[in-house]
Parts: structure tokens; sequence; C-alpha cells
């Protein structure tokens, strides 16, 4: 089983050396707290309860599961006295204001605990996760009645949250929602229908649960437009304990994330209260789409951090064969796997999702900062400017990163050969979690259509693509002539220039011929998600550089695996975009030309 | 879950009119009784019971799994009937001598037998398929003695068998083994250590099991080079139901194949026999391994084929959104899933992988009947000839195929959304089980150090690609002219000279640096791979073309469809290959430069 340990130097690197939190932490006032010495502070105690108190529970959670008995659903031992530990801390209110409870630290903040919690303990951290949706769409769109009642005790973690969105007969397509609302005299509504794959639906770590659900008025237009927004407590706020119609149908069972109670809820005339304007529920939801988004990214690096600690504590291990050009460990009965160059191919692929998603989520971090800072200064201009920058980013880091995340977690699994197979070692539980990061909060197919359909060719026609790759040119022009910098820095502007190009041939399609939106998409997601890494991994490069040339460069090995890792990046994994800009730009009827009831495995 | 239904008008398209069995099953003595009807009779018996009695039991298998208790393997309820339905239908032997009890058919046709029952029910299919090594083994070394003793009851299906391979501390690397034999006065040995990852190492299917173990005689040379076969039954004959030293200690927990006991296997002072030469085991052993390696090849075609009918019937029921161009289903609330091009190209993947996998394995198998009738008839000449040339094919078959499977079968639980994650729907299942493939029998990057280092570069230079691309130049100039054909015919003249070049590139760099046949192996692996299936699925979309022009095309849309999937495989798949070669070409360094101290999660 791997050892979680929180990757602190990586961390330092990014927040100090690569993007200078301390310096954009000064221009919004949630930063005004966010001290490095503060900021330190938060990193090493979030550390410890990582490795010590979450990650032990890790593997244990995932054999042991969650029970359903009587309507009631009991965690894994072990799982409440975490989070008494998590909330006594006060951590569910880190990035939260402080007149709900919270401590007021920037959003940023907020996820670089996540990732933390996320790769010690995935299926725990979905708990207090969830409990974040629900929070942030009470705070957006909450009256102030709902925000003492609903938002205080869940900032304090006293409460939990949920997202009640899917039905059995739709996931995606939310406009197929049947639960319906009743009004009452009193102003409050009758909830009644059936939600399904309600993370935390039910459980026992907190007293109460609110549950955001998705349901339509009585003669509300059909589809999307019908649709409004709910809190529907387990026990109503000053009745704790008494049934409110809202109970935990079953547990499902699960591939992985076992630990994570997804239930089937039902809602039998619960009382629950409109948030939000009536039939506008959708957009509410999708208010903070965005850092939801971002949040389950964070389980796509999460997961390649955790393969490869464990791949690599193996590799140096376990003895097997002799390198090709010679012995390495001459006095060993074999040399260690980390001497196999296949097996450095996979270890440097995950080392390079791990180290480039984090530099990905915490830029993001940073505009999720200003996005949120000028959402507290309803400064609406700000804010959409920055839910803008953000809503370019969300699908990437979610899409790529997810796929990315998965498909190295299998090269964890793969450098344990035989024995990652087996359930001891720890190896194919990661792969098993991280199955479920491409399918939830949107599929990858899903974000891929909101990225190309959406924000690229619908909303800026493709500037939000000439924006971004700016960054590469930037990078590109700057450094040409830096011995060092020159691979990346040319490579920089042809996929700066190839991406452009992608899109513009793209655009020019579906002005005749629709069909390529579906299926170019996820290529061309593909294709963003490795040009936007390479970016980032070219940034890194650029510090590690300037480090082991001017000093401040400890330990310097450090600095020499980021140079490293970023060649191995640009020469062994960049090449795939090609393959996905390629594909992309092909006839939509490869793809579309086949009859639906000619698709078959049994013809006649 | 999918309900298994063998594809036997693709199995006939292969068989009559790509490959045209009936031909080559006249060029070999085993063939003589292989008659197109008897063909029929073994598919449509076959068939009937995958889908009738195996394919009913996979889900169930996997939730209840093996169970062990006091030393004893119990498989899930209705293996021990199922198998001794097959048992009785005489389908263990159906390649096998007629005087060891077998059916004496062709080679090919045991392979076409396991792709169905490999698809139907790949856990209960590895009992069957384990013994099969055992007998390859026993049927060319055996002494006479060993034939009549071991032979006989395997072949009828009475006796199971396995292969004893793994210890501990190695599983690659076997030259580490420490199992000993001690040679007794009787001419028998004393076989005592500890075997894991025993597959059908003890279950309650047969009256005995039949182990074929790697061991060391005492002063034995160290290395691979004093390693020696035993026969180690768990029974010996004559004495069934006396205890011989050989007990199970425990079943591993995995992550799939549930129903499939694979067993730590201790072998106290066992009674076992010397099969072929002392300290030529490892030969011995390896004497059959490409066709044990082509039966798991298998598993990755069987793996697309099943999450690709559960993907199918699963995205034609479905409904959710509308397609991009258009209602398609306006009578219904959503169009169905199929009508959306990120599902189509999710589906036509996995027909690309299942129906291309298909072609190669037929292919294949094809080589395997000659290889196998030289091995009878004593031509050691024609016998190495075929061996080697499906030495060539073998590790791209296994590494590839199992590769690709797994992925699609990926695919498969993402046409489900959320819905793939949740056990019932048997599409989570598939890839558990699909997870396994890529390691064992030589994990992936096994196979292809196996394919670059010896079969390419040590004992062909080249020669082998060389010849196999040849039928890529022949297709490629014969179609040219072809407007129909000609894309393929290109893109095939294309890849055939860049398989050569890649090849010739990396031949002239491990000349001065032996690393590169580590650090491109998986890469060049994988171009092989594209650049075969490319040949395969061209050569289906030539005769798919002739039939729709010239007749004999029923159904129509059978061929149509192979035509629309050869050109998304040229089109969307293909352009992978691309980046396998690039990647394969960048110098070593960029993945063994970073030192191994250096490699680490956690920098001080």
């Amino acid at each position: 089983m791997p050892t979680y340990k929180a990757p602190v130097r990586d961390m330092r690197f990014l927040m100090n050396e690569v993007f200078d939190f301390e310096s954009h932490y000064k221009t919004i006032p949630e930063g005004e707290e966010a001290t490095p010495d503060m900021v330190e502070a938060i990193i090493g105690e979030m550390a410890k309860l990582c490795e010590n108190t979450l990650a032990p529970l890790y593997q244990t959670g995932d054999e042991e599961g969650c029970k359903f008995e009587d309507g009631k659903v009991t965690t894994p031992k072990g799982f409440k006295e975490a989070y008494d530990e998590f909330v006594a801390g006060g951590w569910q209110g880190l990035s939260h204001p402080v007149e709900f409870g919270g401590q007021g630290l920037p959003a940023s903040l907020g996820l670089i605990k996540s990732e933390m919690m996320a790769t010690a303990n995935w299926s725990f951290t979905m708990y207090p996760g969830l409990s974040m949706g629900a929070m942030n769409t009470i705070q957006m769109h909450g009256s102030d009645q709902q925000l003492q009642d609903y938002l205080v005790p869940l900032t304090e973690g006293r409460w939990g949250g949920t997202m009640c969105l899917t039905e059995p007969q739709c996931g995606t397509d939310l406009g197929q929602v049947k639960t319906k609302a009743e009004p009452q005299e009193d102003g409050s509504y009758k909830i009644s229908g059936t939600k399904i794959f309600i993370s935390s639906g039910e459980h026992d770590l907190t007293e109460n649960i609110v549950h955001i659900v998705l349901a339509r008025l009585p003669d509300a237009p059909k589809g999307t437009k019908g649709i409004s927004l709910f809190i529907v407590p387990k026990y109503l706020p000053g009745k704790i304990g008494e049934d409110n119609g809202v109970h935990c149908g079953s547990l499902e069972k699960k591939m992985g994330i076992k630990a994570s109670a997804t239930c089937v809820m039902n809602f039998d005339e619960a009382t629950g209260f409109l948030i939000g304007p009536e039939n506008q529920g959708l957009e509410c939801m999708f208010t903070f789409m965005n850092t939801a988004r971002i949040g389950t990214s964070i389980q796509g690096l999460a997961h390649a951090e955790l393969s490869y600690q464990g791949a690599l504590t193996y590799a140096k291990e376990r003895k097997s064969m002799r390198a090709l050009s010679g012995k390495k460990e001459p006095d060993a009965i074999a040399d260690s796997l980390i001497h196999h160059g296949d097996v450095r191919r996979m270890l440097l692929k995950q080392k390079a999702v791990a180290e480039g998603g984090r530099a990905m989520i915490y830029f993001a971090a940073q505009y999720a900062d200003k996005m949120i800072s000028a959402a507290q200064a309803d400064n609406d201009e700000e804010y959409k400017k920055w839910d803008d920058e953000l809503g370019f980013l969300t699908p990437i880091l979610k899409g790529f990163l997810t796929e990315k995340g998965l498909e190295v977690a299998n090269d964890g699994m793969q450098v344990f050969g035989g024995h990652g197979y087996i359930k001891e070692h720890g190896m194919e539980q990661i792969v098993r979690d991280a199955r479920i990061s491409t399918l939830y909060e949107g599929t990858t197919g899903i974000q891929a259509l909101d990225l190309l359909g959406r924000k690229v060719l619908l909303l800026t026609k493709g500037k939000c693509v000439r924006d971004f790759s700016k960054k590469l040119v930037d990078f590109g022009t700057k450094n040409l002539r830096d011995p060092k910098l020159r691979p990346f820095a040319w490579k920089l502007l042809k996929i700066a220039a190839e991406w452009n190009y992608l899109t513009t041939r793209i655009m020019l399609v579906a002005a005749k011929d629709r069909d390529v939106v579906s299926t170019a998409s996820y290529d061309f997601l593909m294709y963003s998600g490795y040009a936007m890494m390479a970016y980032f991994w070219a940034l890194q490069a650029g510090v590690a550089r300037d480090k082991l040339e001017n000093g401040g460069n400890e330990p310097a090995e450090f600095y020499k695996a980021k140079l490293a890792t970023a060649e191995f990046y640009f020469d062994r994994m960049l090449p795939s975009a090609k393959a996905h800009a390629d594909a992309a730009l092909k006839p939509t009827k490869s793809t579309m030309q086949l009859k639906p009831e000619h698709f078959s495995f049994d013809y006649e």
C-alpha cells in the first residue's frame, strides 16, 4: 500500500517560485491573512492530518465500504473520528467567509488543501467536498435566512451537504428531471421524487444533511427551462431528529470509491425551500460549476500522485533482470526495476501528469480566487471576466487531467506486474477509484462538448484559444535563444500555431456541418490538454533552469528532476497531441456515416 | 449486463471470405476432418454452450468468487456443472491428437472455440485454458509413459493442469527461481518450494490437477541455465485421493477474474517427475509459449467484443440530449446515445478493435496450424519456420490487443456514463477482468522487449518487419487505383515505409546505445500493432468492397459496416501510430538521464 507523503517541496515550488502566490494574495481582500507564514502553517498542518489520519483509512475504507441498514448508512471504521478531527481543525470553512463561521482565506488555499486530502483518501474527501457544492450554491443564491439557517452549520462542518441532480432516466440531460415541487401556503414546497447517484446522500458523519435538489414546479415549462432549485434538509432547522420525508433507499454497489456513500434518495413530500428564482435552477446550479469541476479535476492529479508514490517506491525496491546497458547493482541478485527503460517511461509519465497537473490546478486556483473575490465584492464585470477565463480552463482540466490520471494510475499498477492486480498492494484500488473521475461531474465527452461547442465556438469564436496560446508564444519567443530552453520554446511556438489552426479549421467546418462538433470534440479536448500541460512544463523548466544557474536551488536534484521530466514530457508524451489533431481534422463521415440500424454485433 | 451473442457472421466472414480456411485445411493433415460442415457444427454448438451455459455465469461468478476453506477451493455456483457439460462435449481435446483421446482437429479451431468461451466467461475459460498449457508441454516433451499417464486424462478434461512458474521474489526474472528438486532412488524427485499466482492451482472441477513446475536440481548452475521442468500431480496416477504434498496455501484477493482461483501453491517434498532434459526447463517451457500467448491475446479481443455488445445495446436504448445536426427521434423525449458523435467514436473504436483483433488472431491461427502440423510430423525445418513467423506475431498480438482491449473495455463503461460504474450493469467487471491481461503471460513491457530486442534486432536484424510489411506494400500497390480502396492503399504504403524506417533507425542507435531497446520498445510495439491492424482492416475492406460490388453480400449492411469501420480505423485511430513512432525515435536520455536516487516525490 502506498504510504502518502504530501509533496510539500513541489507545492512550495509552485506557490513561491512559479506562480508567486505571495504577490497574488496581495491583490485580493481574502489574501490579507494568507501570509507566507500562514500558508506554511496550513500546508504543514494539513499534511499531518492527511498523512497520519486520512491516508491510513484509505485501504481499510475500501475493504469495509459503507453499510446500509434500516435506512441508515454507516461509514467505515475511523471515518467519523477523522471527520471530527477535520471539523475541529476548522478545515471545512477554510476559504469561506468569516461572517458564516469560515476562516475567510482564499479559494486557492481550499484547492491546495483539497489536493492533499484527495490524494490521501479520495472517498473520505468526497463528504466535505459535496458539502462544498451545497455551501457555494447557498452562499451565491440563498436568502439571508437561508444563509443563517444552512450556511453556518455547513461552514462549521457540523452539517453535510449534497447536490441532487441525477434521476434514473437522466444524468447529463437534466431537462428530463421529473421530481416535483408543490407550493405550500407557508411559502415552502413539498418535494417528491427519486434521485440517484447522490454522493454523501446519507451517512453518520454529521448531525444533519442539506440537499440541494433540482425539481419542477407545477406547470413549469418543459425541458431545462422549467427546473428550479430547492434546499431540502434531512431535518428541518430546529427539528433535528424529526423525519422530513428524505430517505436513503439503497446504496449503489460500485467499482470503487467504496467508502463514499452513493445513495438512491427518495423525497416523499419532503419540505423544501426555493433557492434562486423559479425555473432558473439550472443556471443557479451552474454558477459554481467551474469551481466544482476544478475540484473533480483534482482527482486526476491526486490519483496520478498516489499511484506514482506507490510505483516509485516499488521500483526502487524490487529486483528483476539486468539493465540493458549492463549491471547496475552487481552485488544484488538483479537490478532494481527503476533501471529499466520501460519502467522509467511509466514513472516519468506519472510524474509528468502529477506535477504538470498540479501546476495547471494552481494556475487555475488563482483565477478562482479572482472570480470569487469579484463575486464577494459584487463586481459583476470582474466576476464575468474571471468566470469566463475559468470557463475555458475547467473542461480541459476536468477532461484531460482525469483521463490522464486514470491512464497513469494504470501505469502504476503496471510497474508492479502481476502484484499490481492483488488487492493488498493497494495499486488496483487507485485505478478503481480513479475510474469514476471521467464519468461524474460531466463525462469526458460532456467536457469536450462544453469546451469545443460552447466555450470555443459559440461563446468566443476561438478567442479563448487565441488568448491562452499567447502565453505559449510569449514563452517561446522569449526563450528561443536560451540553449537549455530552446527545444521547449520552439515546440511551444509550433503547438500555439497548430492549436489555433485546429480551432479555425473546425470552426470553418462547423459552419456547414454541425456534426464536427461532436466528432472532433474529444480529440480537440485532448489536444488542448496536451498543449496546456506543455506550457506549464516549459514554465517549470524555465524556473528550474534559472535556479540551477543562479542559485537558490536546494536541493539541486529537485530542479534537475524538473528539467528531466519536462524533457520527457516534450519528447515522449507531447507527440500524442499531433495524433489528436490529425484525428480531429478528419471528415465527420468516418464517424457518422454508419446508420444506427446497421451498427450491430449480430448481423443475420 | 451484456448478453453474449457469438458473432458468427463475422467469424464466417473471416474463415470463408477473408482467409479461406477451407483451402488452408486441405494443406494440413489435421484439416482433413475439418470440412465446412464440421466447422459450422463446431461453431454452432460452441456458440450454444457459450450463450446458454457460460455467459449466464459470468456476473454471478464475479459476485460469488472462489472460496477457500480447509485447503479446498470451491468455484462459484454452476461452474462445476458447466465444466462437466464442456467435458461431455469433448471440447477440451478438440485440437489434440486422437491417440490421446482428442478429436485431432486443427489448432486454429481450438483458438476459434477459445474466443467464444473467452468472451462469454473469461474466468471460467481460464480453467481449461491452463490445462492446455500443461497438455502442450507434456505432448512436446513427455516420455511415452507421461503421455499415457497424464496427457490422456488431461485431454479428456477429467484432470486439470497448471503452469507453476512465479515465486514471491520473481515473476519475469525466472532465473531467481528457488524451488528445489531432490532426486530419489526410484528416478522421481521430491519437489519443495512455494509458487504464487497459480491460476487453477486448486479447484473442484476435476478429480486431479497436474502441475508443471519450474525447479532447481541440486548443484544446478545459477540463473536461468539451472532450471528444470517437473510434472508434479496433486495425486499420483492410480493414487487419487492420497496426499502428495501439494497444497493450496491461500487464494489471492484480486481486482477481477474473481471466479478464477489464483492460488499460492506449497510443494512439501511432493513427488514429481522430470520432463525434458535437466537444466533446460526454460527452453521446454517456452516451446509452446507462442501459442499460450496467442491464447492470452484473445482476452483483448474478447473483452473488446463483450464491452462493445453491452455498450451498443445501451447506446440504442438510452435517450439523452438531441443530436447536434437536429432531432433524430422527434417523438421521443430525447435522441438515443448512438446519434451522438462522441458515443459513436467509442463504439466504432470498440468494433474496430474487436473485429480487427479477430482478424489478427485468425490469421495467426493458420500459422499455428502449420507450426503444430510440422511438429506432429517431426519436420524441424518447417516447425522452425512457422514458429519464427508466429514469434514475430505473438508479442504484437499479446501486447497490442490486450492494451487496446483494456482501453475499449473502458470506452464501453464510458458509454454508460455514471451507470457504467455501477456493478449491476456488468460493464465495470469487464474492465476489471481485462486489466489482468496486460500483466500476466509477460507484461506489455516484456512483450515489447521480446519483440524489439529479441525478434526484431537480435534474431532477424529487422527482416521480420521487412517481410511482414511486404504484405502492406502488396495490398497498397495492388489497390492504389481502386477509388474505394485508394485511401487504405496509400496509407498502407506510407506505414510500410515508416515501419521499416523506424526499425532501421532504432537498429542503428542500438549498435551504440543499448538503452534504446528498452526506452523505445513500448512505442515500437504499439506502432507495430497499429500497423498490423491497419493491414487487416484494409484486407477486410477489400473483401467487403468486392462483395458489395459483385454480389454474395448478404446482408449488405454487414459489408457496409466493414467499410465504415475500416475508414474510421484509418481516419481516427491510425494517427496514434505516428505519435508512437515520434516518441520511439527520441534520444534515450529523455528517459534515462534522471538518476535513480534523484527520482522522488519527497525532496528534502
